[in-house]
């Protein structure tokens, strides 16, 4: 991991605006295990100060969650911590935790079930969500 | 797949209930699925009424979202279209879709990165999400 | 796909030992589609018929129902297909496929909220799981 | 985490019976993470004390291997540990878990192979499997 | 999806530089999909472009076999198919493609087998690696 | 885990086989854990032997960053720690693994985002990555 002091003036100007685009004064592990490829850094740290940057569509409190739900779902340990803590600094209380995890949980469940019975998906599902395939539903 | 004129009673009671509580007169394919054994069919119901009622602290369409993520890392097809199904009903339009899965495959592509390189989780963001170990931040 | 008519002598050895091994008459999908890379053929087949062969400390329904859990979790609609269809050979009746579909959504759910909520392993899992580390509960 | 002593009477219910049913005299990091969303603890220890009771279709030490084989699958140290300690209470031996463990790697072997090869499932499979389209199997 | 004619200017500006770098003369589904979000699909282009660009430290062939290698492992089905068709056209012959699969298969083997085992990882491999912690091997 | 002077001679007899094959000489914890089932240590050893040798289609550094790439998706940090130490050995320079993980984390991204949006196979991708169903492109 390259520390801000070993860093090369590329890793540097990254650095620099993290901290300044987050309001803190020290950087996380991740991106110092990313600085090894300052291309890469630099592309990763341009699309999650794009995509999580508040003023969208999404309040900035519901991304961190569903990057959190992402996360629980994948098992990264690095990435549940980090996202859960920034969840927290955007909001997140611990009802909306809890309401949260028990979503993962059960959505972890039924796409199990899904998947292991192999049901077919029904057409006005796939119409709503995609805008095909238009069919009558069958009570 | 179980329909409902071919259900036993207790099979037909928890039909009954799902398109009471969701205000439809169809009985989508996971149900009728899960049927051939009514003890799951029962308990599946219970957890997903419960868990995505209104009235908690997250607002549906949050919820559903966050169902949507869940399966769409996951590769589950007829969750994906049953749950963006549900989302738009709840309000989701397509620039909030559009943010959903910008976040969703920016949080696939940073657990890998994360997880690939094996970064150390940082002691104050485990100490924000989990209330442990309190540490020092290292600039 | 390489049909049977059409592989090559050590292709076909190892159709036909597949064919006397479960007394079927024709070839699966999968192997014909391995059959382009006949060492791999032959590797995973000698595997797979060791592995699954009965005599051994498990039954043959329940390591088909193994595979099948594994199969649903990782969503492979081949083998979630072809197993179930194994362990309904091998003895798996409806009840018992009931039961184990509400094993793999229920672990799938706790799988998500134990790594969501980065909960800490108890020492006594520990050395009865692995023998290592012995330790006090707590209460 | 939520100790017994600092649980409020809802939690410490639970707990009650947890220990009860499982004839422990100590609570497992799991639940006490849990608690801090007593709805979700009660919910979802009522799944696992109905899914994992003794009685069903299959033997208790059946549904810990499988549990422990979808907890393998997906990567969750905790479930790994607690159920490779439930399956060995129940009566795992070294055989046992040999065998459960080769089918399990065997399995993710082959999902991987099916699914990057993109192997259309047989309609026999699909037949047996779930009683849908019965269709001649080709040689 | 939104096809080219459809597509309002930033859109088209994006289909036409994915034309002209790829040297075809159709756009293909993925990017039709993402065109409802136009700034996630110049985003995940413009990543595209740069990340499987020709003159970098890997051969384009090796960056195609590993794109496949991944979806693969995730079950991706579009992601297989387009990913295979772009190595092949790379120069991935049937000896080398038999030869990923047998990698990816046996990859996804020993990854669920030293999960489920919980195998601690050996100092000399986290040294060479990562470049922490040198540690004596024990014999 | 079983060490080689506690092995019985069917395992000392692969661990012998481990160190002549790869040069090195003492043995990683992998194999130690799986010694406890003798007949799958040496089966798993003879595949990882096989699978992975030098003199075929793909070359040895290749092999080990496919290895590395499964691992990372999956989450096993054994896989992930001694493949990537094996890739390293192989040849693996600092550019070669960033690049390595920018396609690692951008596949695992576009995965999301396919699967989410349930994009339909373009037919040209399968007829060229699986020789089925040749179509017209639609521009």
């Amino acid at each position: 991991m390259i520390e801000y002091d070993a860093a090369p003036p590329e890793v540097r100007a990254v650095y620099d605006d993290i901290m300044a685009t987050r309001g803190v004064d020290w950087i996380n592990n991740f991106w110092k295990a990313l600085a090894h490829d300052p291309a890469t850094l630099a592309r990763i740290w341009d699309q999650v100060k794009t995509v999580m940057a508040p003023g969208g569509a999404l309040d900035p409190v519901v991304k961190e969650m569903v990057y959190v739900a992402v996360s629980a779902t994948n098992g990264c340990d690095y990435c549940i911590a980090s996202h859960t803590a920034a969840a927290k600094k955007a909001g997140m209380d611990d009802a909306m935790l809890g309401e949260l995890m028990a979503v993962v949980g059960l959505a972890n469940q039924t796409n199990a079930l899904a998947t292991g019975l192999r049901v077919p998906v029904d057409p006005p599902f796939e119409a709503t969500a995609f805008g095909r395939r238009p069919a009558e539903p069958t009570k």
